[in-house]
């Protein structure tokens, strides 16, 4: 992409109302824009990298065997009232009222819905065990909404919900999803620790967030060291086999949330190993069993013919929120330092001469080149100071740089600089391309 | 994809609610399922062609230079307020009042939000011209949503906005559009024709709707029958260069919808040549000029140094409505006959005996095979009568059927067939991934 032909509107000044790192470069690397309080334009930067997370998250349900579909936004008043959730759920909830005076509101998590598709259509054992996933914006009308996408009112989120016929094929199903959840932060270049958690407003008995650590996570959260360093599974683990195993190791240690502290427990752990920090939830899963298959008679027939209702759990992921998650773990005082697996586009070309015919030249046959390569550029074609370009592409933090100055090209080189590392080097013009797919 | 840890509902019978073959189709092949009138839940099979369909706007809207973003599905009351357009819109707009008393609504086109985008960070005539688009759920409280997704409350729209200095740069805007929509139909295996169309409140003074005949169009439409065969640009074709001649070619001759009718001009042509019928709209494009730079104050500053409104349009494509358009041309009394760009899965594998140890190893080495060749296979795996199999291959309309049976594995063979022609052909269980390559 060249960016005279780019929307990538940068600002110059720190914005005033942004509290914390990631809110702030979100906004000035042109990446989101506010519309309303918590409610975001995702402007072109800002999408890139939405999708790429979101078709991480994807990768690893579709590989846990879970299955996507789409509801809607909008949901009928009914469906909450069978559940008896409609009140509890107070002002968080939008309710909206149509024209022919129905009430509706925006979803705010998909229990209710997905077990009405669920009921209407699976009948026996056999279609079980199920997993239905979506990946749809939802509505929360937070009373202050805050920090950017990390707490807005309209955000993305993927919630998987699981079937099954009892108990322990539903934890089977829990640990599908625990082990899926270690893969996809893994993958979005985060360390995301799974903590005993609170079930809130879903119901249930067992529960984990995911949480990564930052100073200006929202909580606080205990948890021994050994799980910043543990191995993740890797792309052979069979989620048709046992996997009880890693999760019981990923919770042999202590980790808890506030809401789940013991400090008793927690103080049994050697002092050099026990940590208390701040954390950022990215994702919750919970299993709650026939809360709401009892509430709104979803049942199966089992292979007795006798009915029985649903063992139930359900699985989000932040999607929009991640954003912010992974630029507060990635960035430095120059700005973003993206994660390869997330990074809008994998190299910025930098023009230092625009107009130049000697780094014109050079720098459509590296665009023309790395594009065949199979790379995604950023190709900074406009006029304007070299100066003003390097803080640019400092600031939206993509991986690699590639900087073509008539310096350099005089000996027919060109730099490349490393975003994580700040290194540089001088290669030849020639020799940028294979550099480049050695990093790959 | 196994069937049996897919989620396909199929309906044995047909829903009374559904007037229109792609309604009933979409039913039965368990691809939405309503949650509310003109409200869907996208289920797998559904969601796969949904975002096949959506991918190849995507494309064609990127090749033409537009640039994806993402606006919110919420937005303050107070733009509409600022066009004008708030009290115009009457009841089909959804109106929200948040927990702040705040006025919002669901939005059901973007103009006012995306014009409030592009005044806040473009201002020179040297980031001209620009086109901004995005797909995203809508919502229109239609006071009576019928035939499925054609006529939905809740659906999904790809809409672009094109920026430009003055109106000749804004017409090479459109034309770029254009000719994109004549070749994302095309890619949708539709003959879609643009006929002179009505602005109605969107306003402008120049705009083509794009239609797709069908006896179940939702209105009455007339044209030249050159249409039907008229050659559609190919992948050459120059975005940068001037398209004013394919345009003009495309426009040559009288097609146009009711409200733009000229009885006059339509008999002009003569008799053999005249086409009236019944059409469904897939796509709408617009010129309106100044009309919402005027009302909200989008200005930039030309080479001149004077400040100009900017001259807009707009560009939409029903993308969820497309799946029944798409319907409507391509079935048979089977079911759908999907064309091949948007096809939930390349190829049905059906096991007509699931459990024979011949058949079942035929199938998975079949189906292992057909995967590694990029092939997305659905494989029918579950035990159940060979003939609701194939009825059910048949409804769903993948463009062929792999079917292997006890009997033609004696001789070492499988069925092939065409879903569009219904030819079938044995072929040796070799030989069927290169058979399946050669017709790619």
């Amino acid at each position: 992409m060249r960016l005279s032909r780019y929307f990538l509107p940068i600002l110059k000044e720190n914005p005033k109302e942004a509290e914390i790192v990631s809110h702030r470069y979100m906004l000035r690397a042109g990446m989101i824009r506010q519309q309303q309080a918590g409610i975001y334009s995702w402007l072109p930067l800002g999408l890139k990298v939405l999708r790429k997370i979101e078709q991480i998250v994807r990768e690893e349900q579709n590989r846990a065997g879970a299955v996507e579909l789409l509801m809607p936004t909008m949901q009928p008043a009914d469906l909450w009232k069978e559940s008896g959730r409609y009140d509890d759920y107070g002002k968080e909830m939008l309710r909206i009222v149509d024209r022919h005076e129905r009430d509706m509101l925006f979803g705010p998590t998909n229990e209710e819905m997905i077990t009405d598709i669920f009921r209407s259509s699976v009948k026996s054992y056999r279609d079980l065990p199920l997993n239905l996933y979506h990946i749809q914006w939802k509505f929360r009308d937070e009373i202050r909404p805050r920090f950017g996408v990390m707490r807005g009112r309209e955000f993305l989120m993927k919630d998987a919900y699981s079937f099954d016929m009892d108990e322990e094929s539903a934890r089977e199903a829990y640990h599908r999803m625990f082990v899926a959840y270690l893969r996809t932060f893994k993958r979005l270049g985060l360390t995301a620790i799974p903590m005993k958690a609170d079930t809130g407003p879903i119901g249930g008995d067992l529960s984990h967030e995911f949480i990564i650590l930052a100073d200006t996570g929202e909580s606080e959260v205990f948890c021994h060291k050994d799980y910043l360093s543990k191995e993740i599974p890797g792309d052979g683990v069979d989620f048709d086999g046992d996997l009880s195993g890693i999760v019981a190791d990923w919770t042999s240690e202590y980790a808890a949330t506030e809401e789940m502290h013991d400090e008793a427990a927690f103080n049994a752990v050697s002092e050099a190993d026990r940590i208390a920090a701040r954390g950022i939830e990215v994702g919750h899963i919970f299993y709650f069993g026939t809360k709401y298959s009892d509430a709104m008679n979803a049942k199966v027939t089992g292979a007795d013919g006798k009915d029985v209702p649903v063992h139930m759990g359900s699985y989000g992921v932040g999607v929009s929120r991640l954003l912010g998650g992974i630029i507060e773990a990635c960035h430095d005082e120059n700005g973003i330092v993206w994660p390869k697996s997330v990074a809008p586009f994998d190299i910025g070309l930098i023009n230092m001469k625009a107009g130049n015919e000697d780094t014109n030249s050079a720098c459509e046959q590296i665009y023309e080149r790395l594009g065949n390569a199979g790379f995604d550029v950023l190709y900074d074609d406009r006029s304007g100071q070299a100066g003003a370009k390097f803080a640019t592409m400092d600031l939206i933090g993509l991986p690699w740089q590639v900087i073509v100055g008539p310096r350099g090209l005089k000996s027919g080189e060109v730099e490349i600089k490393e975003r994580a590392t700040g290194k540089r080097e001088m290669v030849s013009l020639d020799a940028v391309v294979e550099r480049m797919i050695a990093e790959k």
